[in-house]
């Protein structure tokens, strides 16, 4: 285990993240996976960045932002981040009846995509002609 | 690649299925992946069973669900899924702007799930009283 | 952690899956899985009635569907269904000397699936006739 | 791609292996992953030792050998493997009904390892006494 | 397929990133995985910003970063990733026997990575006191 | 958990290839992966050969083979082998800068991974010449 760095012993660079992570989120509480990314203050503050450009307001819900990272989370099997997500997607607003429903999706999307692969299934032409990106 | 059924060349069985789809859908399209899943008329009827089931009308609205389904279908790197899914979440209405911000949170998800295997964080006590069911 | 739903607390809609499961299983014992989807009861059932239709009787051998499933989830690192398919394919007939030629076959696939990606196989044309369905 | 290393191209130490793979295999045709290999004759030596060994007679049947194989390649998406044990795995006697029960459980072991991990599923006492290996 | 954006088509908040990959790079040729992510700026200027900081200067070798890359991008067979860091490592200076190198222990540490989850290997104590960060 | 088996317990067969990993690394301690796949002697003869002669002396250097290993772990979130080779990593050099920036790499190349799937970046011309293996 990587010991978690408090904001009493780390370094002037990294209490500043750790204040904006606070002020942004509301609360004082900072989470574990700060604490271990603070052993390498530019992933610290990449990493963050990220996450407040990524998972702040835009044109999808917060609710919808979670629930997404959530399900990833789940079909790449990451512990730590199952149970932060899904604490992250309830505050959110996830109901019990959404998270049911997210398990639905990522149970079924997990046996298509493997079924997929082993039927070998050819590419519809109708999909060639969809862009991914715009 | 598994060579798709088509209508005439189907069975009585996997007809009925293809007439399901077709009128559930209101297309008479039907795409590959249900015309190879034919081979295998118990999986397929499960199978179609399972994705009207779940993405069906619920509580999370039809995008959200096409979205979190191409989420996954991302990160385990599904081509034919990807296609497929993109143009679901397209036709049930996601935009160029949404697709981003689905991607950005992919990306970020993957990223993040790995970093915190690396570091072993250890999970918060807070987040062991979070259920994840209810 | 889900909380199990154990018997006396679950409803008469989950009891009667539960009371399924051990009919059909010869056994009062339900294992936790099952306990944990039943905050779900649509994925209970739905999960369930595949369970039976996909384990159940068919040309394959019990043990020989156990240790492919269990053959699948030591490739995806499920923890908790490495150890229950384990219990499930010993209880099914797999000596010890038959787990370890599946753990030989898991161990040399997995390498070899990522050799061929390294090295950027092109596949044989033989292959490309073969279908992968029927 | 890697460019296939053909016979007549090959040094003297490929080509030993090269006749092992035919006399074992009783047929001339030496497919792309070693002609690959072949770039790295220590990995093509090693990784041929390993399948004789593994892949050779043993406990298990040759054909069920072949179809964990073919599940293992089908959960890690490698398309090169996933057509030459499909190739395989029928010439060892897979039929197509057999084939369509391994889909059946390779989708089904997919879906429920990650349904496990969204629900964080406690594992069962009775499930820690029993010994993986023996 | 996503369509790349050329330098002529693209906006000018685009083109200022082409122009610093072109300069950072030394090279007039931009690659498409840059032309596509160019449909969401911000993706756009987030990767590459990170790409600069990651796989430039450091402690650790050009080609040792381009080689630890590449290996990841095998280990989750990322056809276009696979190609492109193999060309990256090459320039960088990684030879054929390296490559060769880098091969043996992918493919090793993919096999011994799920024998280990097989076979639920207990975690020694010595390792418990191994810090992953620092 | 497979229960380790230690050297007293251990066959003839089984000491001997414990004695050769002693000796090899200079140090009486066997840590629990031996030990476990010692209930499959003939898994265990063959992994250790590979990793003897994968792992030995080479064209990279030792820190350099540990911390491709190591990426290779964390990105298959194997936990056992993310805490040995994290100590061996260490043990051959590598200091917590360097595995900082492993890190870096390992997160960005999984962020990467899956943009470009999610984006179906077509594969440049220039990239298709490019050998995989010489």
């Amino acid at each position: 285990m990587t010991p978690p760095i408090e904001y009493e012993d780390a370094t002037a660079e990294v209490r500043a993240i750790y204040d904006d992570i606070r002020a942004t989120r509301g609360t004082d509480y900072i989470n574990n996976v700060w604490k271990c990314f603070a052993h390498n203050p530019k992933l610290l503050r990449r990493t963050w960045e990220s996450v407040k450009e990524v998972m702040g307001p835009g044109t999808l819900d917060p609710v919808v932002k979670e629930m997404i990272y959530l399900a990833v989370s789940i079909s790449n099997n990451c512990g730590y981040c199952i149970a932060s997500h899904s604490a992250g997607a309830q505050k959110a607003g996830m109901t019990d009846e959404m998270f049911g429903e997210v398990m639905d999706i990522v149970g079924m999307a997990n046996e298509n995509n493997k079924l997929v692969a082993g039927y070998r299934v050819p590419i519809d032409d109708v999909y060639l002609k969809v862009r991914g990106a715009d």
